[in-house]
């Protein structure tokens, strides 16, 4: 029988520490700078885009450390996004999983620039790091990791959602701005692996949609978290999204028909895995988890 | 007898076009995202670096076109330094180029984000639109891109140049806070040319230390344009350097010396160019051009 937790937590020990071996070292001159990237990448997290990156590679019979470094890249680009996010001129966050934010302990110029050298970092540690695979496949991922993170995914998502507040929107521009905003690096970051495992492009194709769902369940999970969830478990207020009125799926559909929602994300996710042997295992059991977890 | 003039006014003319083609329609959604992307880029400047690119590619007898993307991608990521370098948390400037700057326009929020989107759009070009060259090579120029971009470059300068404010450096550390600030994207521009243009390993190296020497020049040069220059010519109040009082080469050695010290470092580019041919003549040309150019 797979367990999932003890599967989460080995893996994110592996990543933390590749995390911290990749990242400079907070004595580099300036220190101001990287004390502020190392704070930002390494003040805590579930790792979990990272863990689907590995669980990704292994699932196509892949070795985990030819994704690794991809791994972290995508948790560079998360954690880039969370600091210029949370920026006073974004959503002005003063706290992140409890902690203060980055800008709150370093300044807003630093948080600023310690944001765009882990975006550029992140394309570095791919180019850099990546043992064991074609260049053309790196090439690949690198391609699809700046896309989902640009012009086709994470910040579009981020300018629809910041153009969308105050307003009811439609479920279709929602989706389009969920789909962006956080389902393009869930996305990429299981296909990275794929295709750094050596996939086929059935197999990558069959992790696209695995990505595609766990990045919709992951969002209404979410949304539905942020109103029923607890405060001191999630780290921030509890409801502030909708206090900014922001569209969510409970807010647009309630919460039975959200949590149907999600339910059905969820087992369409698992559903695209149906050609893989027990090497998914992973993936299936976290497709799972994303809709049963309380944090 | 080659013409410069003529050479930059032609690059200029088929990097424009080249811009214009890789970056998103603005008709793009979210066009408030995609018309401050393209703002950000198509608001004139000289296309130093992307010239530098192509004239270092041809200088090794490659064929320019096969470095347009990653000339185009250095371009978009001198551009998106603009754009957070003129935010108000940093520089706080409302005009560039004699133009409103792209925050004043489009407002915050869209101008750090379609910063962001220049940063990671930058890696998406250069591996998705590079034709006929090694993928190992492309990879190699994404790498050295992103490291002269962060961690080991622009960045770095920048918080150097930020925490110098208000007092005397030393000049290693100004040499240090230039190499990086300026030069190091200048240097990568004209590394990634002979990489992609099929150069030797003993033809990278010495365009390497021409542009390293062209870095130096440029940032001396600019120095002295910002103490004697003319208002109009450069776009900006003159002497605002001086009244934030950053430490500059005339600042620290006098206006002769850094005279001398700029045609020092653009004589050395041009005789880092001594084993290459006539294809070589734009690059020693610019080198001259740098510490004679009135703007």
């Amino acid at each position: 029988m797979f367990d999932l937790q003890s599967y989460l937590t080995e893996k994110r020990a592996v990543i933390d520490s590749a995390l911290d071996r990749y990242l400079p070292p907070e004595e580099r001159y300036p220190q101001e700078l990287f004390r502020a990237v190392r704070y930002g990448v390494l003040q805590g997290g579930k790792r979990l885009r990272p863990t689907l990156t590995l669980a990704a590679c292994e699932a196509v019979g892949g070795d985990a450390e030819v994704a690794m470094p991809t791994a972290c890249a995508v948790e560079f680009i998360h954690a880039f996004s969370l600091i210029h996010d949370d920026l006073p001129a974004l959503d002005n966050d003063d706290l992140r999983r409890g902690q203060p934010t980055t800008h709150k302990v370093f300044g807003e110029p630093i948080a600023i620039l310690a944001g765009d050298v882990l975006l550029a970092y992140a394309f570095q540690t791919i180019a850099q790091f990546t043992r064991d695979a074609s260049p053309s496949i790196v090439l690949e991922v690198s391609r699809r990791v700046a896309a989902a993170t640009g012009a086709e995914g994470m910040v579009v998502g981020q300018v629809v959602d910041m153009i969308s507040e105050g307003r009811q929107v439609d479920g279709k521009t929602m989706e389009f701005m969920h789909a962006n905003k956080t389902g393009a690096l869930l996305k990429v970051a299981v296909v990275s692996g794929g295709l750094l495992g050596g996939g086929t492009p059935e197999q990558v194709s069959a992790l696209e949609t695995y990505g595609e769902k766990i990045g919709l369940a992951f969002q209404i999970a979410d949304d539905i978290l942020d109103i029923v969830g607890d405060e001191t478990k999630i780290g921030k207020p509890v409801g502030s999204d909708l206090e900014q009125r922001k569209s969510t799926y409970p807010g647009l559909y309630g919460l039975t028909r959200s949590r149907e929602l999600a339910r059905q994300a969820s087992d369409g996710a698992v559903a695209a895995l149906q050609p893989f042997d027990d090497r998914a295992e992973p993936l299936r059991s976290i497709a799972r988890f994303i809709v049963e977890r309380d944090s």
